[in-house]
């Protein structure tokens, strides 16, 4: 039954092609060890991935070694991992969760890349769906925190995103699925627990079909927001005028339209602004121009015209163009050394671990080679990801220091980013089976 | 504290101009008693109104004295009423809930008509917006459903909104307000008293700034319905042919779009069709033309050039015509009697309080009147509303059986409606203190 809904859902949403062989990220937890068996009763092509986050201990090390017995007993591929998650998060500032997020992600990107995984899949469902609801809208929220979980996003995918947790419990009961106590979500754990024990079950008491009704809540916030974003898009277009990297945003047709303030505030979000400042720059225009807003990256000028979006240039880097392969290292404004070796493909090539160096198909580039900040705008397909996305998406994403976003800085290679140096490299110039040559790249520090 | 919130409130959403006598609706629990007592010590000019459902015994009689009291304390203006809610509820096939609900806003609609109230002010606030949202989210909802209760909705106000129940309480402990326990949503008692006693204090735990960071989630929320609406707006218009009651919807261009069944659902939510028959339309544009769908009111047919939404005609109503006053009953189909008398304004007038009988200015009518089905399209400014409103909206908002929204017919007056017959009238040719003819209108079943 369970294995019917998931062959079903998987079909609906596209999920999983014939071919295709999919990494699931196992923790040995419920849900994880569940999805496995689904994969496994079903027939599917898969291999496991295991974090050892090193955040608990030997407690950590049994749970790895838990999953490896299950790829093992699946005779399926097994990929571990450990992390010095703790370290990472104070050197990037960002808490312990969000390191392990990110840590992750990046790793799975790897593997995909490296053994020609199709996806990645987690075994996030529909409580997962729920609890992140009720946690977002506890913490103050927009629609996009209610709208739950997509079955797809880029290269992951959620294959059980259509049972609860109750379903899991039971297809396990029933197949006897033995799993570890889930410590994913560390920093969560209090909250969402309290949410889970203490708020879901008085909802579904009082409504019985709560399961049935939820996804489709869920499917109708999905669409809502769609919509809304159409809406943002297409009144930003009318009330805009771009000129290289400066946008005018008219203020006198902004203020026509209803909602002013959230739009301006969705609009900026991208850039950095706050819903706040969004608030402020508004108030501003009934007074004379000449207010300045600053984001980590972003300036809005209150001027005559309107409000002048431009982006900040805190550091001035030279753009540096290479039309040759260079045969020492490049002097990046006397701060960097950049170093651009070409080789054979090794027969046993593994991707780097250190984002400051990067591996790209030397046969993919193109001259000249662009080094130059980032700027507004500028967008590509970072490894692993289906679609493009915005540099300053990626950044924000990141949750990199003000210092570190606007200290970032871009290789292009024919016009296109090859590299976001120290972040992602573009998934066209990435290395394949069929790659030949190998361009190194190397990005220290002087 | 609270008192300066309540003036800031009223201030910044214009709920009370200088010259404004507001009725309260006040059931005696905390929540009304409060608002009273800060309407009277912030020297506003008020009113009470209570309605006695008659649901409760002795127990409403107690309830309806206990505000009678109050009103005297304050020295102002008392307006009661009964309703025998259980047989309306009975009458129409609606809840009790319902029933309790239309009867008090008509009751509403015709006090401030007839004492020139500016509006009538309930006493919802902040935990009524989160219990509600939380109530719909169980049940399955839209966003409509969860970015809570405006603070002005036509005629209605709710000048509390900015307050939570715990600080009513501590506002009443001060100003030793007493109170009588509130049984106003009897329906809803149970589910909303689990969310209210378990539900709600978790998420308060959780997030101690919670009712800070809630109105701006609720503000956002109802930002992106607005956005959501607009996009909705833009997008029928742009793929829509309209042809006198005919609405042809070219389904080459709706399935371009993004999220096509939500927009469809929505778009066909005021002509009664549901979600699942959007959906059922969208499978059908892969089949042969031919397919009907029907809602209680409207006709979705799938033709070759698209989806074809028109009026059900389900009763075969002469369209009738009056180009004097009649001497005499008018025969409707030989189903109804239609009486019109005109007689000077009564010094006494009051409203009539049976629904199918109709007091209009008679010098405000202008002839020929004219009777006939409502169709799509069709609206009017209900009396006592500020705005507009479709008819569909009304008769989908009265809860009415299909039958009887079939069979609702309008009086038009100069090609105005005047009265949505034993629904309701026309704010326009209502009776005001200039009245100096009454037109009475009856409607009898033959």
């Amino acid at each position: 039954m369970l294995e019917q809904r998931f062959l079903g859902f998987i079909n609906d949403n596209r999920l999983i092609g014939p071919a295709d062989r999919v990494l699931l990220a196992v923790s040995g937890g419920l849900d994880s060890v569940v999805m496995a068996e689904v994969f496994f009763r079903t027939g599917q092509s898969f291999a496991l991935a295991h974090v050892n986050f090193g955040l608990r201990g030997v407690e950590s090390d049994a749970d790895a070694h838990f999953v490896q017995n299950i790829a093992a007993r699946y005779g399926v591929p097994f990929h571990l991992t450990r992390f010095d998650t703790a370290s990472v998060a104070t050197e990037r500032g960002i808490s312990i969760q969000m390191a392990a997020r990110d840590l992750r992600y990046d790793w799975f990107a790897q593997l995909i890349q490296a053994h020609g995984y199709a996806s990645v899949a987690t075994a996030h469902h529909q409580n997962d769906v729920l609890e992140t609801l009720l946690l977002n809208l506890t913490r103050g929220t927009g629609l996009a925190g209610l709208h739950g979980i997509a079955a797809r996003q880029g290269s992951v995918i959620r294959p059980l995103l259509f049972a609860t947790r109750d379903e899991l419990k039971d297809y396990a009961d029933t197949h006897q699925v033995t799993f570890r106590e889930d410590q994913s979500n560390a920093d969560d754990t209090y909250a969402r627990n309290r949410i889970r024990h203490h708020v879901v079950p008085v909802l579904a008491e009082l409504n019985p079909g709560l399961w049935q009704t939820f996804p489709r809540t869920i499917g109708r916030l999905r669409a809502a927001e769609v919509l809304m974003q159409a809406e943002l898009d297409r009144s930003w277009q009318t009330i805009t005028e771009t000129e290289g990297d400066r946008t005018l945003l008219r203020t006198n047709a902004l203020l026509a339209l209803p909602e002013p303030a959230f739009r301006l505030g969705e609009w900026l979000k991208p850039f950095g602004f706050t819903l706040d400042q969004a608030g402020q720059m508004l108030d501003a225009l009934s007074r004379p121009p000449g207010q300045v807003f600053q984001s980590a990256t972003h300036r809005v000028t209150h001027e005559r015209s309107g409000l002048l979006l431009t982006h900040l240039t805190p550091l001035d880097w030279p753009e540096i163009r290479l039309d040759v392969w260079p045969d020492a290292p490049i002097d990046v404004a006397g701060r960097f050394w950049l170093t651009i070796e070409t080789m054979p493909r090794p027969i046993d090539f593994k991707l780097p671990a250190d984002p400051n160096i990067a591996c790209l198909d030397a046969d993919r580039l193109s001259f000249p080679l662009l080094l130059r900040p980032w700027q507004l705008g500028d967008r590509f397909q970072p490894l692993g990801l289906q679609g493009h996305k915005l540099v300053s998406d990626l950044l924000n994403d990141l949750k990199l220091s003000r210092a570190e976003r606007e200290g970032t800085l871009l290789l292009l290679s024919g016009g296109q980013i090859a590299w976001v140096i120290g972040r992602r490299i573009s998934h066209h110039v990435r290395i394949t089976p069929q790659t030949r040559r190998v361009a190194r790249l190397v990005w220290v520090a002087q």
